[in-house]
């Protein structure tokens, strides 16, 4: 079966549309893109269409790729700080010359829907955050809405990134599965994934993840386009496709925090 | 070739014992003991007798297992903030009862070379802390003083405690290694291990690795006397025993922390 991101992207609006609505005050997602990545832009007005559609104030705040880290960690503190923002996301990744999580420590744990600062994923790597990051939250919805127990299951994770495979993973084992994290230096990554009942990839490599290394009816949550949709599609009992797939869920997932924060308040 | 880990834990400890002639002031490490666990006594015991080898104070401090989180966490804090405490460690498992992480918490970043508050936790997970905890350091002195590289090496972690599984899995995968967390609910453990290159075991269930599980040459790291030892020692290229293993590495590792945190003040 082919996961509809996009549908089950569409019920969890709803429903935060109506706790948008019961909310006494307006809110409002502030979102910093620095440099001019297309892909980095185009998510980012995916996200703004997606907020102002259930109700949430949207403001993109640009810096040009040759900022500093200092300077740029000034504005997110200035952002971060302003009430009128209640969230702060920064769309990643930043320009290779910025100490990203020194810039992402900017932002205060209850402003942090991305769980990216030092302390939220703290928290989270000790179970204690409110929410989970927008990722695994992907996960965790597409798994349940199929009741898909994840104790005892073989996963493999493709990646060990800060937004998709460290959280993921460590999510999973947290939850009593067997996890088995593939990079690229792994010789044989189909050694593990061959026998992996769920497959989860966040690596950004097309076509990493090809038929010939699944097994007939895994689950395959693919985050960054790897996988071989189209020749994999007929052997896995639940896939994300490449468009509308796990996309629009993590997109929701960053507003569902964002209104969880706010109640945790 | 068997780890002599009385042997290495000597050489680090005689470095350990020039660099606190060399400091100025006098340190003491606190320990928490809460119950009377013979084990948890007598792990404080050895400790201890480290610690004052290298001319390290220590002071134990004792609290009934009846005591309620919210007296205990108020005790820490006291302890924590006496400045004649360098450092302070707290012996696990804590009484059920007790909220285990929020007892943690009450240790300062500065003040926790068992790397277990959330603060700290969180620093380690995002690649800032200073100090690796203990297991992780231990794992790393190993592999480091047998000229080991984690880079493209299979290794199975079982368990994912906070102590052994959790740190370490995520320190491997971090240095490039495929990592594969097992646990109890893992159908067939040896599935993993018998292809692992490096074996880390922190569980706590005698023999739960068996000879017939490991392929002949790998490294097996057993901080909680899963192995058979008997039966493995010939099959595995380097291993801990289960006596004067890794324990006193992961001892002398607690107070190589405790300095480098006093030199980072």
């Amino acid at each position: 079966m082919i996961i509809d991101g996009k549908k089950i992207a569409e019920e969890i609006l709803a429903e935060i549309a109506e706790e948008v609505k019961k909310s006494a005050k307006s809110l409002k997602l502030a979102a910093v893109l620095v440099g001019d990545d297309a892909d980095s832009r185009r998510f980012l007005e995916l996200k703004q269409k997606v907020a102002e559609r259930v109700g949430v104030g949207f403001k993109l705040y640009e810096f040009p790729a040759e900022i500093t880290t200092q300077k740029l960690r000034k504005e997110i503190v200035g952002i971060a700080k302003a009430g009128v923002n209640d969230g702060v996301i920064i769309e990643l990744p930043l320009p290779k010359h910025i100490n990203t999580q020194y810039i992402l420590n900017a932002i205060p744990e209850e402003k942090d829907p991305d769980v990216l600062s030092q302390k939220s994923q703290g928290a989270f790597f000790v179970g204690k955050s409110a929410i989970l990051p927008p990722a695994v939250e992907a996960v965790k919805i597409i798994l349940g809405k199929n009741n898909i127990d994840i104790k005892g299951k073989n996963c493999s994770v493709f990646g060990y990134g800060i937004l998709v495979g460290k959280p993921v993973s460590h999510w999973l084992a947290q939850e009593g599965a067997t996890v088995s994290i593939i990079n690229e230096f792994t010789p044989n990554p189909e050694r593990y994934a061959l026998t992996a009942d769920i497959i989860v990839s966040g690596v950004g490599k097309p076509n990493l993840i090809k038929d010939d290394m699944i097994k007939a009816g895994a689950v395959v949550i693919d985050f960054a386009k790897d996988v071989d949709f189209e020749n994999i599609t007929h052997k896995a009992s639940l896939i994300t496709p490449p468009t509308g797939g796990v996309g629009p869920i993590v997109t929701v997932s960053v507003l569902k925090n964002l209104l969880k924060l706010l109640k945790n308040d």
